[in-house]
């Protein structure tokens, strides 16, 4: 097992494990026609509002580590959890934009929405130890995959928009794949800035795979709730039956 | 979906869920006879080890959780952690008696074993966030079935057996099947006390399911890990082949 | 400045301590007849019970710190927490026998309360810290004093009988006298069987010079608010009133 | 006793403090010729780096707590945590300019320095306690007076001029004052903006309230100090006998 210690080895390493969900047990049908319906996208977006409403809160505890480390690495985290703050509440936009919502999402409660899925509190979980424990680095390895997704999910989008998601109900989705443009270009510079030992990378990398099979898992289980809901045999998003 | 109110339905729920992971795919490997040997024994006693460090402090933060509860509860957080603190040690001892480690367990640094496979970092950040947010009885659903897994291993210990893991080297799993029959007593006697609210049931249930799929997943890194060492592909527990 | 190495001079140091206390400004004026009346001790024990409230949580978070420690000391921590928990109840229950409260103090809110005073927040504060940042056994310093306080309570317990206060009402102040005396014992074995090294004899003595020095600061507290209340200058307690 | 609702009154209560602590008994003899030498402010740059440390991570945590709160406030957390990141190094620039340190100050350690002083780690204990527990708006009462303090310290910088030390050896003095002036308004425009409750208000004045008090101790105890050392009675500080 070969660890990176370049960001273009670890994007091969990216592009390895996104190569292998792009084979997983759901996509066949998630593509079959007329499987999937507007629903699924409601369920995306509530889990999406879930883990993003910690992303801000997460990034800034990595700030808040009581060693000394590089003040600029500091400012970096600090920084880009202030650019992620709130960007939770483009998810529940969209949730309204798409119909599912007459609530002004201003005022919106979470005790509004269904809890978060066991997999997205798996992934919460995740983040919140991975940013208080262990290398303060390994976190770049989240931001490094996250902030590039978006240009994995073209096929993803494009089934959204077949499915009768209008633009205007995909901020979350659109918006993000050009400020996340600039944000892969600052991770990529802390990467390399920070990253000094070989250690650094590993963790980093190991960040970065955990991370997204989580999120991989999150994914799954928003299927595996939609063919329930489809199914009629949980009630659990039943307020999308409209 | 019907949510457990009793303990009965409880465990009803328990033994659905571990059936379906004695389905697991990897199982009819490791029964495979010569497929696997001791070393995946040591693979997991590392991980155990990596686990149980973590659970007497999770079982404790419950009681130190800001919200006034009933002191009873947190007298019995206290007094479980209490009982959990250090079994950690066993796991080493074991690791020692079964020959793969000739340094004094208890000045045994965390740094001379491999960190945590991620599954394993996983499941422990998952036992610390339902132990400090959410529902303070959540976490009784974690006990609930780790306190009575051992009625469930005696095939694996019966397998350990016929890897040539000798009695004096099983006691994180001989000494855990007795102490836990009085501890999952207390935990069955816990959740009816305790548990008062439809949800608080809910809470226990989805801990419980969460923190054993996640358990689950730790044994499959397990055999993962094992496959890797017997093919040669990964040298992370290559200490293990003498 | 000589630090303490032995339990005999950490009491010389704390005799010193509680000397410097004995001489402070207010005291003459509290024992100055008819000057202070039942309504000091009501205060007092609002704070009493507020700091109380969190010395089980601030001890059982010593026992949940991340780094190996000796688990005996764990254990110890868990144990003395167990054995605090709850113990602000009974601060509740003599305010009620005092008669300043009809409400059961089982269901009592904290919110019915007035908060702390500023003196017993930061005390609180600092126990927090002392227990989660730095030497864990420094807090051993903390429940060096207050295991053993009552010892120096006496003439205050005199007091508050003058004032009327009766028996049945000093629960908090009796009963820790005879518990404290068993507690103080272990704190002694506690301390001398965990402190190996000079730093720790002189963070437990930093720690048990701090916390006195800070609740002292609440007993000021206590009798400024009284002042207050007696000169109609403050409605903060005019509840008390009756 | 009136509480504030609005800037002018805060002001006004702030003013109210600060003409307390200028009666404060060791001031007479600071000013006293001769009295202080330029030590006393190399231990006031010890303990301000103490302190200054924690600022940026403290501010940093009021974005994290779990409540929802205004996007806004959140973003105002952390951009005036990011401005506040590393501003110890400052302090201890300054140090090494006033000719007490040889060492690079990029590459000075903690260790090298004598620890935070009781006096200091209380300050410290309670802005992160203010800053992770309560109403999260209360560590605004900090940052309102903190950053006009500098209004008030021009007799303290005349007099360190006095003692000899040179105006690039108080940058952390002297760019705060242009800095915080700043600040100060954001200060004031945030309170305005996010306090809404007349409890918010309550809760932003005992903080600011409570903070300069254990501020005005940390003065008093680096003086108390000074004397220790003019005395010979400790040796905490002897290395800046040179």
């Amino acid at each position: 097992m070969k660890h990176a210690t370049t960001i273009d080895e670890l994007k091969l390493i990216l592009d390895d494990e996104m190569g292998n969900l792009a084979n997983g047990a759901y996509l066949e049908k998630v593509l079959t026609p007329g499987f999937v319906d507007k629903r699924i996208y409601a369920i995306y977006l509530i889990e999406t509002y879930h883990y993003t409403y910690h992303n801000a809160r997460n990034q800034a505890l990595v700030a808040t580590r009581p060693e000394r480390g590089d003040v600029r690495y500091m400012k970096y985290c600090l920084k880009h959890a202030m650019e992620e703050a709130g960007h939770e509440l483009m998810a529940l936009h969209d949730l309204k934009k798409a119909g599912y919502s007459t609530v002004d999402y201003k005022l919106m409660e979470d005790s509004d929405l269904p809890r978060p899925l066991m997999a997205t509190e798996v992934l919460i979980s995740y983040l919140y130890r991975v940013s208080t424990t262990g290398n303060p680095l390994a976190r770049l390895g989240y931001s490094f995959w996250a902030e590039r997704v978006y240009e994995y999910l073209a096929p993803l989008m494009l089934m959204f928009g077949h499915l009768g998601v209008e633009k205007s109900a995909m901020t979350f989705l659109t918006d993000h794949s050009s400020i996340d443009q600039e944000h892969a270009i600052e991770v990529n510079r802390a990467i390399n800035m920070f990253a000094k030992t070989e250690q650094d990378w590993i963790d980093i990398e190991n960040c970065m795979k955990t991370s997204l099979r989580l999120k991989a898992r999150v994914m799954d289980a928003v299927f595996e709730e939609f063919v329930k809901l489809k199914e009629g045999t949980s009630d659990r998003y039943s307020f999308l039956n409209k």
